[in-house]
């Protein structure tokens, strides 16, 4: 097994189905497109191992504490690298962790959207790496996010072709 | 008639002319900035044929509802190839698009921000076909957006060269 | 001294230390990831000189005015470049700024969003001349940004190698 999957292996963790929307829900997107050297992420959500939405959604700050929201962000990771891995086949042809936007869905008055991106960086440094993980970031609160998720996040990466 | 632009005309839709800011509104930035074979569009209204903001305006949910802000989105579409043909020349020469931040106004406890943006989706797909129409996308719900829009959609596409 | 340090020198501004974040917050991303001609930069925020978030903090139409807005996302450019700087040596290397998403920390009923990150793209501009300068933008209002930050802005710009 390459070494990114065999540490996610490693740490109990997993590369979830591909993200099952709800009935009705249409998504006339890609969640990763490659041209070149370069992969584009999606947003993703958070995802069980069936692909279905994690639980629990609404707003972090409200409905999560941040720790969980800082634990929907490491599982949003998680769901990128699962459809990175539908794409490219290998993990480890990640050559550079480029740009990331993470969004968290916020309740008023809540401002820790540092803290809870952090799931997702600190696994994606812990995967890569302090070079190759490394990426540049904005973690900011959103009014909404879609079917009232707590965390979204988008990126791209450099891959080796 | 290039193909693209064919099919504009054929589903009865319009390419709008250049952004007509209200007066006393300085826009600073330009629509479209080509860099070798990338084109980085900025975030786009829905605009009217003459160019001015497309009405309604509002929060989708509230002033307008789940139908019109995907219209919106369609339109903020049509925006952005307009700014492409006139930095490009010929829409045929996109040949990949490839991410698009979807920011939709919303009003409290809407959250439908999926079906919205496939207004703009549904539309460069149509356009583009299913392989070089494909994009990344993220689909959010921003606290506010200029001029009280109802859509912004920002994106990056590869061109011909 | 380069051209571009030269007028900010010349215009009184200064390039702050590196973010001085609280005791307490962990920041596992780097603020500029440069691959090739690109440089990708971390969403930034107003930085007083010795790298501590800029005062005032909070919302820009309530805890701030428009102009102190403007004035918070010029301040933002500043750490932008300060961080560019420290990365690759010499602003005057930027050959061509790409794209900017500007978020807006806004109070209900704000949406000036527009004028507020004017105060970036002017400086931008006012440096690098209405080429090399000129940058496809987002300017958008959020429902919250770290620290209560007024402005935080991201980008993306082509250098010489």
């Amino acid at each position: 097994m390459a070494e990114v999957e065999a540490k996610i292996a490693k740490m109990g963790l997993y590369l979830p189905e591909p993200f099952k929307a709800p009935p009705g829900m249409v998504l006339p997107f890609k969640t990763v497109i490659v041209r070149g050297n370069h992969a584009y992420i999606a947003g993703h959500a958070p995802q069980a191992p069936d692909g279905s939405p994690a639980q629990p959604l609404g707003k972090v700050g409200s409905d999560l504490t941040l720790e969980q929201g800082a634990h929907a962000a490491m599982l949003v990771g998680l769901s990128m690298l699962a459809s990175l891995k539908r794409e490219i086949g290998d993990l480890d042809r990640v050559t550079q962790w480029l740009r990331v936007l993470g969004m968290v869905n916020v309740a008023p008055g809540f401002n820790s959207t540092t803290p809870v991106i952090n799931g997702f960086s600190n696994l994606i440094v812990e995967l890569y790496g302090p070079e190759r993980g490394a990426h540049t970031r904005s973690a900011v609160g959103m009014a909404v996010l879609p079917l009232d998720l707590p965390v979204e996040i988008e990126g791209e990466v450099e891959i080796a072709v």
